[in-house]
Order: C-alpha cells, then sequence, then structure tokens
C-alpha cells in the first residue's frame, strides 16, 4: 500500500501500525458490544506528533480521497471513535504535553492527546481546579472537547463547552486555525470554536486545547437525602436550585442500583434509610459558608419529605459516596446493551422516569435509571436480555420519543457518534439535519474526515 | 413598488412603512457617527408580529433576491442593524410577549423584541434574578443574542451565551427551526444554536429566546479601590481572581474620565484618593458571606499597594457608583469618533494599556481608556479630533495590532458588525474567514440576509 509509506514520509516509520495485533486495541471504544460499531478491516494506526504532521496527513488523504478517523483516549460510548471505513486511524496521543498552567490568566494549554487524569493532577499541583468532571480520567483532553463532555458537576459550572477558552484545530482539508484563545470574551465573527465543540470529530482535529480554571474551593460536604419515593425527591431539586444555593452536583440514584456498584466494590451504600436518593455536592470557599449552603438544604429537605439526611464531611467519607456513585455504570456495564442519554426540561425529570417505567412494564423488563438531576439528564440502562428478546431498537425508540415530546434531546452529554445518527427521524425538525450537513461540506469537501460519524 | 403590496400582504398594510419620516429612526443605531455606516436610500420597514410572517418576508425576499436587514433595540455600537442596501428593514419590535417565566426550570421565555428592561423587570418580579447586564436596557432581547453581549457581570456569570438555552430562528431561507429547548445539556449535533449567538443577524433571524435564571442573590457589596498608579491596580486583578473569590465584576476607570461622568450627572465620586481605580462588585447568599468576600479583597489590595478602599454596603451608595460607572460612554460620546473593543489575555491588560497610551503619545493624542479588568476586555476611546486630523484609522489599526499580537482580538463584546469588517485583513489566519463565508453560504445561499453585515 503506497499510502502506508507516504504517511511513514510524514509521522516516521515508528508511527505507522498497521498488524491488526498491535491496533486492535485501537478499534473499539467503551460503547457498549450490542450497539458498538464494527470496525473496519483496512485500518492503518498513525501517531503524529504536530499539528503540522497531522495537516499533511490530512492533506495526503484529500489527495488519495482517503477517510481519516480520529481517536482519543476511547472513553466515548456513542461509537464515535470507531473507525467504520478503510483508512487512516489518527490516535491523538503524542499531543501529551501540558505546555503551561498559566496562573495569572487561570488556565491552562495542553495537547489534545494530554489524559484527563494527568490535566487535573498538574492542575491542582498548580493549586488550581478545573471544575468539569464528565467521569473517566482517561479521557484525553480533545476528546473531552469533541464531545462536549458533561458529567456531575454541571450543576454549578456547566458542561465541558463553559470552560474551552481556545482551540488549535486542523480543518479537514489540512489548515492549522487557532480558534479563541486565552481571552474571556471573543466575538471574533461566526464562532467556530463554539461549533468545534462537539462536532464529534468530524469538522477538524483538534490538536490543541487552552481551558479556563478555576481557584481551588476550599471546602466541600456531600448529603444523602433519603426518601421513600421518587416524586418526592425529584420535587425537592428544583426547590434547592431556586434557594440560592448553587450545588456542584445534584445526583438521583434508586437503591437497587446503588447497592449493585456498592456490593461489586465490596463497600456500603451509607443511608439506611428511603429508597431514592439526592446526592448533593457542596462546595465554597469555607468551612462556614459549605455549613450554612448545608443547613439550607438540609432544612428545604426536611420540608419536603425527607426521610434521612446524611451529611459527609471527612474527605474519605465524600470520595466514598462518590465511588460508588460514579462506578454505577462499570458496575452494571457487562449487563448492558445499551446506555441512554436523554436530556429533558429538569423540571421533567420525574415524568421522563414515569416514562420510562411505563416502557419496562409494557415491554415487562427492567431499565435502570439515574442520572444528573439537576441537570435534567437521565441515563435509562437498556440491558443485555433486550437483546435477546429483540426489543432494543424498539425500546429505545420509545423513550427517545418521550423524551422529544417533553422538548428533550437524545443526547445531552454523549453525543451523537454513530449509534444515535438512525433514530434522528424522530425529530419533526428535518431543516436542521441539512444545514449540518452544509456546515460538514464546507470544513470536508471531499468528506474524508471522521465519514459516517457525527452527522446525518 | 410590487414589493410593498407583497409585504402588506403577509404583515398587514399597518405594518409596512415606507416614508422616510417615518422610517428615519431606523435607519442608524448607538454606533458613534463618524464610523456608523450610512443607510440607503429605499428602504421598506416592516413590523412583523410572528415567526410564520418572518418566515414568509425571507422567502418573498429570496424570490425576488432583495435584501434584509434586520433591527431590534438599535443599541448596537458596531453598524449591525443599520440597513445599507436598498430593501426591507424588518423590525423584530412586536415580537414583544414575555412568554413565560418558568419557576422550576429557572428560565423565561420571550420573544425577540421584548426590551432588555422590560425582561428583568418581569425576572425580578417573579423573584429570580437574570446575571449579565450588557448596559443598555433598550436592546432587545434577541439583539442581545445577536450579539453575544458582555458587559461588567461576566467575572461570575460570563457573557450572554452561556444563559441562551434555546432559540427559535427563521433561516434566511424561511424555515422556522428551534435550536435547543429549556435543557441544561444538549449535544444533538454540530451546536447550530451557539453559532446563531454572535451571528450578528446574518444567519438567520432570532424570534424568541428562551434564558436560564438564577435565584436572585441576597446581598452585595461594591467596592471602590484606589490606587495612584495603573499597573498597581491591574496587577491585583488576578490576585483576586486567585482567592477564590469570584466577585460579580471588576472594572477599571481613571479619575479623569469617571469625573467627567459624575459631573455630568451632577453626582460625585466617592473616591477622594489616588488616581485609578477598580471597582469590585461583590454578590452572595447572605450578608455574611459577602463581609467575608469584602474582607478578603480589601486584605489582597491592602498588600497590593491600595491607597485607599471604600465599601460600599446600602443600596443606594451602590447604585451611585454603578450610575457614574455606566454613564462613562454617554458622557464622553458627542465627543467620540469610535469606540474599540479590544480584548487580550486578562493578564496582558496592563500592557495593552500601556501601549494605548504609546500610540497615543506617538500622535500626541488622548486615548481614554478603560473596561472590564478582570475580563481582559478594554474600551479605548477614539475622539472626534482625530476624524479632523485622518488619524482614526491608523490610531485604530495600530492599536488593534498590538492587540492581535498579544493573542487578543479586535472585538470582546460589541461584534464585527459593519465597521470592523475592513480591518480583519490583521490577523494573519484566512482560513476562518473562508469558513464563516461557507457557514454563511449554506444558510443563506442568496445572500439576502444583512448582506455585508457580520462576515467579511
Amino acid at each position: 500500500m503506497s499510502m502506508v509509506s507516504d504517511l511513514a514520509a510524514i509521522v516516521g516509520e515508528d508511527w505507522v501500525i498497521t498488524a491488526r495485533e498491535q491496533t486492535a486495541r485501537y478499534l473499539a471504544d467503551e460503547t457498549a458490544d450490542a450497539v458498538r460499531p464494527r470496525p473496519a478491516e483496512n485500518v492503518v494506526l498513525i501517531k503524529p506528533s504536530s499539528a503540522e504532521e497531522v495537516a499533511e496527513v490530512l492533506k495526503l488523504a484529500n489527495r488519495e480521497k482517503t477517510p481519516v478517523f480520529v481517536r482519543g483516549g476511547g472513553t466515548g460510548i456513542c461509537g464515535g471513535a470507531v473507525p467504520i471505513a478503510d483508512g487512516i486511524l489518527l490516535s491523538t496521543e503524542r499531543l501529551d504535553g501540558i505546555l503551561e498552567i498559566d496562573k495569572d490568566n487561570l488556565m491552562v494549554v495542553a495537547g489534545a492527546g494530554v489524559p484527563f487524569g494527568n490535566m487535573l493532577k498538574a492542575v491542582e499541583e498548580a493549586g488550581l481546579f478545573f471544575p468539569p468532571h464528565p467521569g473517566d480520567e482517561g479521557a484525553h483532553v480533545g476528546g473531552l472537547v469533541a464531545c462536549n463532555a458533561g458529567g456531575t458537576r454541571a450543576v454549578k459550572y456547566g458542561v465541558i463547552r463553559n470552560f474551552v477558552r481556545g482551540l488549535e484545530v486542523v480543518t479537514p482539508t489540512g489548515d492549522i486555525i487557532n480558534l479563541g484563545g486565552k481571552l474571556l470574551k471573543n466575538n471574533q465573527g461566526f464562532d467556530l470554536m463554539h461549533l468545534l465543540i462537539n462536532s464529534g470529530g468530524a469538522l477538524g482535529v483538534i490538536t490543541k486545547v487552552i481551558f479556563r480554571l478555576c481557584p481551588k474551593f476550599n471546602s466541600s460536604g456531600t448529603l444523602i437525602i433519603s426518601y421513600d419515593e421518587r416524586h418526592k425527591a425529584i420535587n425537592t431539586v428544583p426547590k434547592i436550585l431556586q434557594s440560592g444555593v448553587v450545588p456542584l452536583a445534584i445526583e438521583y440514584v434508586e437503591r437497587d442500583v446503588i447497592e449493585i456498584s456498592a456490593k461489586r466494590l465490596n463497600m456500603e451504600w451509607p443511608a439506611k434509610k428511603g429508597n431514592t436518593f439526592l446526592i448533593v455536592i457542596l462546595t465554597g470557599d469555607s468551612e462556614d459558608e459549605v455549613y450554612a449552603q448545608g443547613e439550607k438544604v438540609s432544612t428545604i429537605c426536611e420540608g419536603n419529605n425527607a426521610v434521612d439526611i446524611l451529611i459527609a464531611e471527612r474527605r474519605e467519607e465524600q470520595a466514598n459516596i462518590l465511588k460508588i456513585r460514579s462506578e454505577v455504570y462499570s458496575s452494571l456495564k457487562s449487563n448492558i446493551a445499551d446506555v441512554l442519554d436523554i436530556t429533558v426540561p429538569p423540571a421533567s425529570i420525574g415524568e421522563m422516569m414515569d416514562k420510562v417505567d411505563e416502557i419496562a412494564a409494557k415491554f415487562n423488563i427492567k431499565i435502570p435509571t439515574y442520572g444528573h438531576a439537576a441537570d435534567g439528564n437521565l441515563h435509562p440502562h437498556l440491558l443485555a436480555d433486550l437483546v435477546e428478546k429483540g426489543l432494543l431498537r424498539e425500546v429505545k425508540r420509545q423513550i427517545y420519543a418521550e423524551a422529544i415530546k417533553m422538548g428533550g434531546v437524545i443526547t445531552g452529554e454523549h453525543g451523537l457518534g454513530v449509534i444515535r445518527l438512525p433514530d434522528l427521524d424522530l425529530y419533526p425538525d428535518k431543516k436542521m439535519w441539512e444545514l449540518m450537513r452544509g456546515i460538514k461540506a464546507v470544513f470536508d469537501p471531499n468528506n474524508i474526515l471522521s465519514p459516517g460519524i457525527g452527522v446525518l
């Protein structure tokens, strides 16, 4: 294959890999097996070391009309990192330098291939704080931007988008562009930076990221608030948000799901009463501030049918609660066929959960559901038995249709990737997809970058 | 003109206005006279009452290949609302309904033509709070989104973009699309909503806006911190931001400028010592919290060369300080040829001000400069005498070139509009303008919507 030698001339021989045993682990991501797309047969893996090399590769790919797929940490769960056609798989892992932590501007500049955990560590060592935490610390920072990752801490700080200040991007035609910068305000024409955020790798290869940082919070506390009934828990959430307290996170879980995670970790879920729980994380500049917030939240919950309130102040206690919560997906994963990511207006979340239950009852199945309660972002888990029963697609589409009916979307934080494209017909509006296709064609006239991913 | 009757058939006879004496006040915006574009001669003003009527008008305009310009409150200062070619001027003023204040979801739904002040009042009456405050309350909410307005309060809450959750937009081809919704997370493909924010009216007519709201803050305080030298003031800003205190606003002003505004208002600038000032506004959930923040900020400033610190706690005192600050532009306006809006990395703001001074000294002119210190957003005022001296363009371009050299942009919050397009050649990167033009062509194949505005 002549392309292999052309690629070697750009990135160096050592960084062009064709042997299937060496590329194998690059051909999947964390998407559940039942819905993950199958990788193509003939995939050349390359590992460029700079934006310039990425640009040369993309120019070559345009000349040869060869697809290029981009891979970061491979932690996505919508099939967006799987090379679904023969061509080049471009891993950004060598763009792994934390280039600067700029304390005066409160910014970090990092290569796209920096693992999220490494960046967090470096930021913490500099005495600063990066608020969003979308979960898997093996994610790469370029991928966090490409999929606009969310996570539990969006209540106080919003999603990754809010923290992106600048991007270096190689366009599909091989031009290197710099969008934004160390800037807090920027009205420099149509916002290409915001268009690249959540473009799923389809509009350009992100090679460098500038994130805004915050000072460390000095104090935190975690509350588990127990209820005997779902709606009592869910109905408390807007009351907390209206009170003036802005928690870092408000999570909703039910006992059956959280106990599975605790058991797997050989840990104990500390709340003994109630069946459904809100986990509320509070942060502040001082212990007094967090204490005052905790008092306020407790009073609201007591007045709204909570059956128990557990307050964790010690760092270790708080970490344990989070550990159990954050491992729910891993605990269920072996039994999962698909994880949904519906998002509805936050006040409709109880109604949405009821709809999921109704659908489960109709098909006589179980659908464990938990999520980011204050964000209206729910993750119903479709279990493996749906595949055997031939119900996976139908159940999913019924849940999607209900979410859309409530003014929601089928993905709040995971992205369209590959696996959600076939269900976009559920939306009444067709024009927006047409505009997205038009934008894709402007950036990528030969459709060589991530074809079939992120856009209909 | 046959178009007049076609337009009357769509919006009704009463809402099609051709007499120049009735259209006159619609032909300018708040841009300084010296740089404001001249309106075209043959302009038909129309006032549609719904998105559907807007859609019909745009379809007609496509058939007739007639330009359509969009006007909100006309408070912009980059010439973006001036009809610069013969055609239709579409005022959104009749889309003036506050459609819903949704307390459970903490959202407001408003027609694009709602004056900002009206929305603020309705939100306040509902016991809630809309954080951004870009200045002129006569602005319309559609315009705030179209230009991604900024203002003083961006330090704590960010710019308008952060609060937009949903938009109803009529595309240039006359399709009505709904982007986002009452949603806090939304990864539904390329983010057309964020692309429309700051599109300057060139990618669609915004007809409805959904904004996120916050609970009211219970307490606030305003500090004026006096310094005898600019850099001592500016160098304190990152120290405040690193401390964990997040002020609502940090403004920088110098005595000569602020005294002009105070004098015009028949008020007194309360700070007697020092020549340069930081105005720091603190908000919090309780008086205790604000007091603790104020103590922390004071301690930092005392340790960093402040010569005096004045703390205003009473509502009226605080309002007076803000009034004097917010009227600086109006006070200088009669003597202003152009207001710049450069934005640099926040830590470079002192250096940028020095460059402005150097340029002023070189040309032997005065350039009053003040701005949003924590955002790196500066407004050098080019005065009327530069026009007589024939220096306006040259001085502007030299300031722009310095900002770009520091990694900055020529507009942080005012937008490109019409007046900044001729200076985009100062950027080394050309590809991004090409992509913007491509996007414009996708949305507006006949280039009928706001031609010549917002994009090169």
